[in-house]
Protein backbone atom coordinates (compact mmCIF):
# COMPACT_ATOMS: atom_id res chain seq x y z
CA UNK A 1 0.00 0.00 0.00
CA UNK A 2 3.13 2.22 0.86
CA UNK A 3 4.64 1.57 -2.26
CA UNK A 4 1.50 2.60 -4.18
CA UNK A 5 0.85 5.42 -2.50
CA UNK A 6 4.40 6.30 -3.12
CA UNK A 7 3.82 5.67 -6.85
CA UNK A 8 1.27 8.16 -7.28
CA UNK A 9 2.74 10.55 -5.40
CA UNK A 10 5.63 10.72 -8.14
CA UNK A 11 3.48 10.37 -11.01
CA UNK A 12 1.62 13.44 -9.63
CA UNK A 13 4.89 15.25 -8.77
CA UNK A 14 6.17 14.69 -12.34
CA UNK A 15 2.68 15.71 -13.77
CA UNK A 16 3.23 19.00 -11.69
CA UNK A 17 6.84 19.27 -12.47
CA UNK A 18 5.94 19.59 -16.11
CA UNK A 19 3.45 21.91 -16.19
CA UNK A 20 5.70 23.97 -14.73
CA UNK A 21 7.94 24.03 -17.55
CA UNK A 22 7.46 24.51 -21.55
CA UNK A 23 9.93 22.52 -23.28
CA UNK A 24 10.52 24.42 -26.52
CA UNK A 25 11.20 22.50 -30.14
CA UNK A 26 14.69 23.59 -31.42
CA UNK A 27 14.33 26.72 -33.42
CA UNK A 28 14.87 27.04 -36.98
CA UNK A 29 18.72 28.76 -37.75
CA UNK A 30 18.32 28.92 -41.41
CA UNK A 31 15.13 29.46 -42.68
CA UNK A 32 12.72 32.61 -43.20
CA UNK A 33 11.81 34.75 -45.41
CA UNK A 34 15.27 37.28 -47.18
CA UNK A 35 16.29 39.63 -45.01
CA UNK A 36 15.58 42.46 -47.45
CA UNK A 37 11.92 41.69 -47.66
CA UNK A 38 11.65 41.28 -44.12
CA UNK A 39 12.77 44.49 -43.53
CA UNK A 40 10.62 45.97 -46.58
CA UNK A 41 7.80 44.58 -44.68
CA UNK A 42 8.34 45.82 -41.02
CA UNK A 43 5.64 47.67 -39.74
CA UNK A 44 3.68 48.25 -36.51
CA UNK A 45 0.18 46.66 -35.96
CA UNK A 46 -2.19 47.10 -33.14
CA UNK A 47 -5.27 44.69 -34.28
CA UNK A 48 -5.02 41.25 -33.49
CA UNK A 49 -6.63 37.65 -33.42
CA UNK A 50 -6.79 35.22 -30.99
CA UNK A 51 -4.84 32.49 -32.30
CA UNK A 52 -2.32 30.94 -30.51
CA UNK A 53 0.74 30.98 -32.04
CA UNK A 54 2.54 27.28 -33.09
CA UNK A 55 5.10 25.65 -30.71
CA UNK A 56 7.00 25.87 -33.56
CA UNK A 57 6.56 29.44 -33.73
CA UNK A 58 6.82 30.48 -30.52
CA UNK A 59 10.02 28.62 -30.37
CA UNK A 60 11.85 30.33 -33.41
CA UNK A 61 10.35 33.94 -32.52
CA UNK A 62 11.82 33.58 -28.87
CA UNK A 63 14.94 32.42 -30.28
CA UNK A 64 15.51 34.93 -32.63
CA UNK A 65 14.18 37.80 -30.34
CA UNK A 66 17.52 36.99 -27.79
CA UNK A 67 18.06 32.89 -28.36
CA UNK A 68 21.75 32.09 -28.05
CA UNK A 69 23.07 32.13 -31.47
CA UNK A 70 26.68 30.92 -30.03
CA UNK A 71 28.26 29.43 -27.02
CA UNK A 72 27.85 32.48 -24.78
CA UNK A 73 26.61 34.80 -26.99
CA UNK A 74 23.08 35.49 -28.48
CA UNK A 75 20.98 37.18 -31.37
CA UNK A 76 20.92 40.56 -30.07
CA UNK A 77 23.79 42.20 -28.62
CA UNK A 78 24.67 43.57 -25.14
CA UNK A 79 27.04 46.59 -24.27
CA UNK A 80 30.59 44.23 -23.00
CA UNK A 81 27.89 41.06 -23.26
CA UNK A 82 26.54 41.83 -20.02
CA UNK A 83 23.70 40.11 -21.24
CA UNK A 84 21.16 42.03 -18.69
CA UNK A 85 18.16 41.34 -19.98
CA UNK A 86 15.88 38.47 -20.51
CA UNK A 87 12.48 37.88 -21.40
CA UNK A 88 8.95 37.41 -20.25
CA UNK A 89 5.95 36.07 -22.22
CA UNK A 90 2.13 36.26 -20.88
CA UNK A 91 0.13 33.63 -22.67
CA UNK A 92 -3.51 33.13 -22.06
CA UNK A 93 -2.46 30.20 -19.84
CA UNK A 94 0.12 31.92 -17.76
CA UNK A 95 2.82 33.89 -17.42
CA UNK A 96 6.28 32.23 -18.45
CA UNK A 97 10.19 32.84 -18.17
CA UNK A 98 12.18 32.20 -21.06
CA UNK A 99 15.28 30.52 -20.02
CA UNK A 100 17.81 31.20 -23.13
CA UNK A 101 20.57 29.04 -22.03
CA UNK A 102 17.85 25.71 -22.33
CA UNK A 103 15.39 27.21 -24.92
CA UNK A 104 12.59 26.49 -22.31
CA UNK A 105 10.02 28.46 -20.86
CA UNK A 106 9.73 28.44 -16.79
CA UNK A 107 6.04 29.14 -15.12
CA UNK A 108 5.66 32.15 -13.16
CA UNK A 109 2.16 32.39 -12.44
CA UNK A 110 -0.44 30.32 -13.82
CA UNK A 111 -3.71 31.99 -15.27
CA UNK A 112 -4.92 34.34 -17.94
CA UNK A 113 -3.09 37.27 -16.73
CA UNK A 114 -3.15 39.27 -20.40
CA UNK A 115 -4.95 42.22 -19.74
CA UNK A 116 -2.03 43.11 -17.18
CA UNK A 117 0.51 43.44 -20.39
CA UNK A 118 -0.36 47.51 -21.28
CA UNK A 119 -2.79 49.99 -21.09
CA UNK A 120 -3.87 49.31 -24.76
CA UNK A 121 -7.43 47.56 -25.06
CA UNK A 122 -5.77 45.09 -27.51
CA UNK A 123 -3.08 43.70 -25.47
CA UNK A 124 -6.27 41.10 -24.24
CA UNK A 125 -6.91 39.56 -27.56
CA UNK A 126 -3.23 38.73 -28.68
CA UNK A 127 -1.94 35.48 -27.44
CA UNK A 128 1.17 37.01 -26.80
CA UNK A 129 3.32 39.77 -25.04
CA UNK A 130 6.74 39.90 -24.28
CA UNK A 131 8.37 41.84 -21.67
CA UNK A 132 11.93 42.96 -22.13
CA UNK A 133 13.14 42.91 -18.43
CA UNK A 134 16.66 44.54 -17.12
CA UNK A 135 19.17 43.60 -14.45
CA UNK A 136 20.51 47.13 -13.23
CA UNK A 137 23.31 45.06 -11.65
CA UNK A 138 24.91 43.44 -14.69
CA UNK A 139 24.17 45.98 -17.07
CA UNK A 140 26.72 48.76 -18.20
CA UNK A 141 24.91 51.49 -18.10
CA UNK A 142 20.71 52.44 -18.05
CA UNK A 143 21.66 54.04 -21.50
CA UNK A 144 23.15 50.90 -22.68
CA UNK A 145 20.55 48.78 -21.45
CA UNK A 146 17.64 50.87 -23.26
CA UNK A 147 19.59 50.40 -26.74
CA UNK A 148 20.06 46.81 -26.40
CA UNK A 149 16.20 46.75 -25.69
CA UNK A 150 16.18 48.11 -29.05
CA UNK A 151 18.26 45.22 -30.68
CA UNK A 152 15.85 42.65 -29.35
CA UNK A 153 12.78 44.58 -30.28
CA UNK A 154 13.60 45.05 -33.93
CA UNK A 155 14.69 40.77 -33.97
CA UNK A 156 10.90 40.30 -32.95
CA UNK A 157 9.71 42.77 -35.92
CA UNK A 158 11.68 41.21 -38.22
CA UNK A 159 10.47 37.76 -37.14
CA UNK A 160 6.92 38.90 -37.27
CA UNK A 161 7.60 40.28 -40.65
CA UNK A 162 9.27 37.16 -42.05
CA UNK A 163 6.30 34.92 -40.45
CA UNK A 164 3.01 37.09 -41.61
CA UNK A 165 2.45 38.21 -37.92
CA UNK A 166 1.43 41.28 -36.43
CA UNK A 167 3.40 43.03 -33.51
CA UNK A 168 3.65 46.56 -31.93
CA UNK A 169 6.20 47.92 -29.58
CA UNK A 170 4.94 49.52 -26.55
CA UNK A 171 6.47 51.81 -24.15
CA UNK A 172 3.01 52.39 -21.85
CA UNK A 173 2.64 49.80 -19.26
CA UNK A 174 1.97 49.88 -15.51
CA UNK A 175 5.65 49.42 -14.40
CA UNK A 176 4.91 48.56 -11.20
CA UNK A 177 1.91 46.10 -11.59
CA UNK A 178 3.95 44.16 -13.69
CA UNK A 179 6.80 44.07 -11.17
CA UNK A 180 4.98 42.84 -9.19
CA UNK A 181 3.21 40.09 -11.11
CA UNK A 182 6.43 38.82 -13.10
CA UNK A 183 7.88 38.60 -9.23
CA UNK A 184 11.04 40.41 -10.04
CA UNK A 185 13.52 41.62 -7.61
CA UNK A 186 14.51 44.85 -7.00
CA UNK A 187 17.12 45.36 -9.35
CA UNK A 188 15.13 43.94 -12.78
CA UNK A 189 12.84 46.55 -14.60
CA UNK A 190 10.38 46.00 -17.26
CA UNK A 191 12.18 48.31 -20.19
CA UNK A 192 9.97 47.67 -22.78
CA UNK A 193 6.66 45.54 -24.26
CA UNK A 194 5.58 43.84 -27.41
CA UNK A 195 2.39 42.40 -28.76
CA UNK A 196 2.46 39.75 -30.91
CA UNK A 197 -0.39 37.49 -32.76
CA UNK A 198 -1.81 37.14 -35.89
CA UNK A 199 -3.29 40.17 -37.82
CA UNK A 200 -7.12 40.21 -36.94
CA UNK B 1 33.81 85.56 -74.93
CA UNK B 2 31.30 86.84 -72.07
CA UNK B 3 29.32 83.84 -73.15
CA UNK B 4 32.02 81.85 -72.68
CA UNK B 5 33.29 82.37 -69.71
CA UNK B 6 29.44 82.09 -68.19
CA UNK B 7 29.23 78.17 -70.10
CA UNK B 8 32.76 77.32 -68.23
CA UNK B 9 31.53 78.96 -64.71
CA UNK B 10 28.37 77.01 -65.36
CA UNK B 11 30.46 73.74 -65.90
CA UNK B 12 32.54 73.94 -62.95
CA UNK B 13 29.29 75.09 -61.01
CA UNK B 14 27.68 72.02 -62.16
CA UNK B 15 30.74 69.96 -61.26
CA UNK B 16 31.17 71.29 -57.78
CA UNK B 17 27.40 70.34 -57.40
CA UNK B 18 27.71 67.23 -58.09
CA UNK B 19 30.99 66.57 -55.87
CA UNK B 20 28.25 67.73 -53.42
CA UNK B 21 26.27 64.77 -53.44
CA UNK B 22 26.25 60.97 -53.96
CA UNK B 23 22.73 59.69 -55.27
CA UNK B 24 22.75 55.43 -54.76
CA UNK B 25 21.78 52.96 -56.69
CA UNK B 26 18.17 52.12 -56.00
CA UNK B 27 17.93 49.54 -53.28
CA UNK B 28 17.46 45.70 -53.20
CA UNK B 29 14.35 45.62 -51.32
CA UNK B 30 13.88 41.80 -51.23
CA UNK B 31 17.39 40.25 -51.63
CA UNK B 32 19.43 39.03 -49.19
CA UNK B 33 20.18 35.80 -46.68
CA UNK B 34 16.95 33.98 -45.00
CA UNK B 35 16.22 36.08 -41.96
CA UNK B 36 17.08 33.06 -39.44
CA UNK B 37 20.21 32.77 -41.18
CA UNK B 38 20.84 36.25 -40.61
CA UNK B 39 20.11 35.77 -37.41
CA UNK B 40 22.04 32.88 -36.41
CA UNK B 41 25.74 34.93 -38.04
CA UNK B 42 24.78 38.00 -36.08
CA UNK B 43 27.98 39.02 -34.15
CA UNK B 44 30.93 41.63 -33.45
CA UNK B 45 33.69 41.63 -35.21
CA UNK B 46 36.55 44.11 -34.81
CA UNK B 47 38.99 43.45 -37.45
CA UNK B 48 38.37 45.44 -40.68
CA UNK B 49 40.04 45.53 -44.24
CA UNK B 50 40.78 48.60 -46.38
CA UNK B 51 38.66 47.47 -49.17
CA UNK B 52 35.77 50.18 -49.78
CA UNK B 53 31.86 48.51 -49.73
CA UNK B 54 30.49 49.06 -53.55
CA UNK B 55 28.19 51.65 -54.03
CA UNK B 56 25.06 48.63 -54.04
CA UNK B 57 26.50 47.56 -50.73
CA UNK B 58 26.74 51.43 -49.46
CA UNK B 59 23.03 52.06 -50.97
CA UNK B 60 21.81 48.44 -49.44
CA UNK B 61 23.32 49.35 -46.32
CA UNK B 62 22.12 52.83 -45.54
CA UNK B 63 18.22 51.46 -46.42
CA UNK B 64 18.46 48.81 -44.37
CA UNK B 65 19.70 50.98 -41.19
CA UNK B 66 17.44 53.64 -41.51
CA UNK B 67 15.51 54.35 -45.00
CA UNK B 68 11.94 54.60 -45.60
CA UNK B 69 10.21 51.09 -46.71
CA UNK B 70 6.69 52.98 -46.67
CA UNK B 71 5.68 56.86 -47.47
CA UNK B 72 6.26 58.32 -44.21
CA UNK B 73 7.77 55.32 -42.20
CA UNK B 74 11.05 53.77 -41.91
CA UNK B 75 12.83 49.77 -41.67
CA UNK B 76 13.54 51.14 -37.95
CA UNK B 77 10.34 52.28 -35.75
CA UNK B 78 10.64 55.45 -33.67
CA UNK B 79 8.09 55.92 -30.83
CA UNK B 80 5.27 57.90 -31.86
CA UNK B 81 6.86 58.04 -35.23
CA UNK B 82 9.22 60.58 -34.68
CA UNK B 83 11.93 60.15 -36.60
CA UNK B 84 14.39 61.69 -34.79
CA UNK B 85 17.42 59.93 -35.56
CA UNK B 86 19.43 60.30 -38.91
CA UNK B 87 22.47 58.53 -40.07
CA UNK B 88 25.55 60.16 -41.19
CA UNK B 89 29.00 57.95 -42.57
CA UNK B 90 32.89 59.01 -42.58
CA UNK B 91 33.95 57.56 -45.77
CA UNK B 92 37.59 57.58 -46.83
CA UNK B 93 36.59 60.63 -48.94
CA UNK B 94 34.60 62.74 -46.50
CA UNK B 95 31.61 63.04 -44.24
CA UNK B 96 28.59 62.57 -45.46
CA UNK B 97 24.82 63.07 -44.46
CA UNK B 98 22.37 60.02 -45.36
CA UNK B 99 18.81 61.93 -47.12
CA UNK B 100 16.88 58.91 -46.19
CA UNK B 101 13.73 60.43 -48.01
CA UNK B 102 15.69 61.11 -50.99
CA UNK B 103 17.96 57.74 -50.53
CA UNK B 104 21.33 59.66 -51.09
CA UNK B 105 24.38 61.04 -49.57
CA UNK B 106 25.15 64.75 -48.76
CA UNK B 107 28.79 66.26 -48.12
CA UNK B 108 29.16 67.61 -45.00
CA UNK B 109 33.29 67.77 -44.75
CA UNK B 110 35.59 66.66 -47.75
CA UNK B 111 38.67 64.28 -46.90
CA UNK B 112 39.73 61.22 -44.73
CA UNK B 113 38.12 61.78 -41.19
CA UNK B 114 38.15 57.93 -40.18
CA UNK B 115 40.53 58.59 -37.24
CA UNK B 116 37.60 60.91 -35.45
CA UNK B 117 35.41 58.43 -35.80
CA UNK B 118 35.87 57.01 -32.58
CA UNK B 119 39.25 55.70 -29.95
CA UNK B 120 39.64 52.46 -30.84
CA UNK B 121 42.44 52.09 -33.56
CA UNK B 122 40.30 50.11 -36.00
CA UNK B 123 37.82 53.06 -36.85
CA UNK B 124 40.49 53.95 -39.68
CA UNK B 125 40.95 50.65 -41.36
CA UNK B 126 37.56 50.47 -42.35
CA UNK B 127 36.04 52.04 -45.30
CA UNK B 128 32.72 53.35 -43.18
CA UNK B 129 31.67 54.44 -39.91
CA UNK B 130 28.69 55.00 -39.45
CA UNK B 131 26.88 57.42 -36.80
CA UNK B 132 23.27 57.92 -35.33
CA UNK B 133 22.36 61.10 -34.11
CA UNK B 134 19.19 62.00 -32.48
CA UNK B 135 17.62 65.53 -32.39
CA UNK B 136 16.30 66.38 -29.24
CA UNK B 137 13.73 68.75 -30.17
CA UNK B 138 12.09 65.67 -32.62
CA UNK B 139 12.22 62.91 -29.91
CA UNK B 140 9.50 61.30 -27.67
CA UNK B 141 12.28 61.34 -24.81
CA UNK B 142 15.82 59.79 -24.61
CA UNK B 143 15.24 56.65 -23.71
CA UNK B 144 13.13 55.89 -26.80
CA UNK B 145 15.89 57.61 -28.45
CA UNK B 146 18.53 55.17 -27.19
CA UNK B 147 15.90 52.46 -27.57
CA UNK B 148 15.69 53.44 -31.48
CA UNK B 149 19.22 53.49 -31.76
CA UNK B 150 19.17 49.92 -31.09
CA UNK B 151 16.45 49.07 -33.52
CA UNK B 152 18.71 50.64 -36.67
CA UNK B 153 21.87 49.33 -35.23
CA UNK B 154 20.42 45.79 -35.46
CA UNK B 155 19.51 46.57 -38.74
CA UNK B 156 23.08 47.03 -39.65
CA UNK B 157 24.04 44.27 -37.84
CA UNK B 158 21.94 42.06 -39.62
CA UNK B 159 22.67 43.33 -43.52
CA UNK B 160 26.19 42.74 -42.76
CA UNK B 161 25.65 39.03 -41.16
CA UNK B 162 23.59 38.57 -44.69
CA UNK B 163 26.18 40.10 -46.67
CA UNK B 164 29.67 38.77 -45.24
CA UNK B 165 30.40 42.64 -44.20
CA UNK B 166 32.20 42.17 -40.73
CA UNK B 167 30.53 45.24 -37.99
CA UNK B 168 30.76 46.26 -34.47
CA UNK B 169 28.50 48.80 -33.01
CA UNK B 170 30.29 51.86 -30.29
CA UNK B 171 29.58 53.63 -27.89
CA UNK B 172 33.19 55.09 -27.14
CA UNK B 173 33.86 57.80 -28.97
CA UNK B 174 34.55 61.74 -28.43
CA UNK B 175 31.57 62.92 -28.85
CA UNK B 176 32.38 67.06 -28.73
CA UNK B 177 34.94 66.29 -31.53
CA UNK B 178 32.23 64.52 -33.59
CA UNK B 179 29.35 67.18 -32.84
CA UNK B 180 32.04 69.98 -34.12
CA UNK B 181 32.78 67.81 -37.51
CA UNK B 182 29.25 66.96 -38.20
CA UNK B 183 28.84 70.32 -38.32
CA UNK B 184 25.44 69.55 -35.81
CA UNK B 185 23.27 71.82 -34.64
CA UNK B 186 22.74 72.21 -30.35
CA UNK B 187 19.76 69.88 -30.02
CA UNK B 188 21.55 67.18 -31.98
CA UNK B 189 23.90 64.55 -30.17
CA UNK B 190 25.76 61.35 -31.79
CA UNK B 191 24.30 58.21 -29.52
CA UNK B 192 26.09 55.59 -31.33
CA UNK B 193 28.66 54.66 -33.78
CA UNK B 194 29.06 51.51 -36.06
CA UNK B 195 32.22 50.43 -37.94
CA UNK B 196 31.54 48.51 -40.93
CA UNK B 197 33.62 46.46 -43.64
CA UNK B 198 35.34 43.89 -45.31
CA UNK B 199 36.41 41.35 -42.53
CA UNK B 200 40.20 41.37 -42.09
Amino acid sequence: MKTKVLFIFLICLGYSMNAQEIKLPAPDRSGGQPLMKSLNERKSARSFSEKDLSDQQLSDLLWAANGFNREDKRTAPTARNCQELELYVILKKGIYFYNAKEHKLTLVKDGDHRKSAGIQDYVADAPLNILIVSDSEKAASSQYSYTNCGYISQNIYLYCASEGLATVARGAFNKEELHSLLQLPKSHEVLLAQTVGFPK
